[in-house]
């Protein structure tokens, strides 16, 4: 599973410099970021830095798709779980996101969030931020549509399920973030469970 | 209904400030915009913007105050509207918004998109987005409570179902803005019909 020696190297050095970026901004925020401040974030010469990415932007984004990886990658699913259990675990993983020794996944996701609303103004940022949610969307879809063959989830339109679940779960993202309203993303929870999954369950004691 | 005559003008003279920031932050970004840009977008004389206005940021506070209260002013409902129909308006003001002759409704809000996710770093503004956000969110639980009280709606917890439907419009706007996706509004409503809604209302064909 691991990779030749030497990308895995230049794998490390690449996560050094991401990791020395994400230092950095939260030093001095992103927009006035300059290369030598990432630099001085990191204990190898800064020379790698131009080494591996062509300039600030080149950086940036990659260092998008950097924390993109690292939220999308934390999910983690039992192959053989029923659609109603991977469902509720790829809402609490996207919902709540992985844990990290430095830095909390919410200090990255500021980051995240902060470019989200700039992508309106960046065709490549916004080309990775909508590949971002077709993969989250994508896999919420599909094990809507396990469920529903499996008899355990009405016949919905699994797309249009997907999008809303996606939408409820980054505007509580967005909210924790911007408003400073740190239950959101459990009120989210409870309003998804009691107000959505609902028109999804086939058995449902409410009825 | 009308003020006195000197806040009329006054009102009047700020409201042509706050058009020329319009303009100028069409033409020039936000991030950059100089008090020089916004004076070269009006008639009268640069001046009326210092008498009016304690420098930039001030004045950006005062715009985003400008375009939340055209989002939140064009909200019309007929008084005597029942519950179902109330929400249902409710719900379209919030997600489409009103209808302007200068620059589009969706122009506006680009610039409030944008601020929004500053304002984890932005006090001022913060409490500016979180105001808004209550006030949008209690207009719809209002109208919820109203519905429950007639027994139309079935009973829920309102402020839980204000937030949801609230987080549903804010990240579909988001999505049309950041991300392109103009059908966004549109999908959300479907959306909110088919898999929330039905929650509350009591009679629904398919039980």
């Amino acid at each position: 599973m691991s990779d030749a020696e030497g990308n895995v190297a230049s794998k490390d050095t690449e996560e050094v410099i991401m990791e020395a970026t994400f230092r950095a901004i939260s030093r001095h925020g992103y927009a006035d970021l300059r290369m030598r401040d990432i630099g001085d974030e990191m204990e190898m010469t800064r020379q790698v830095i131009h080494y591996h990415f062509d300039g600030k932007y080149d950086l940036l984004s990659s260092f998008l798709e950097y924390i993109i990886d690292q939220y999308e990658g934390s999910v983690d699913v039992d192959e053989d779980a029923d659609p109603k259990t991977e469902l509720a675990v790829r809402i609490d993983q996207c919902l709540f996101g992985p844990e990290f020794d430095e830095f909390s996944h919410w200090d990255r996701m500021k980051v995240f969030h902060e470019l989200y609303s700039h992508a309106q103004n960046d065709d490549q940022h916004r080309e990775i931020f909508n590949s971002h949610y077709e993969r989250m969307r994508d896999s919420i879809v599909a094990v809507v549509e396990k469920g529903m063959e499996d008899g355990v989830f009405r016949t919905v339109d699994a797309e249009q399920m997907g999008q809303l679940l996606t939408d409820v779960i980054h505007a509580a993202r967005g909210r924790k973030i911007s408003l400073g309203h740190d239950d959101a993303p459990e009120d989210a929870r409870d309003a998804i469970d009691d107000f959505i999954l609902d028109s999804l369950y086939v058995s449902d004691d409410r009825y």
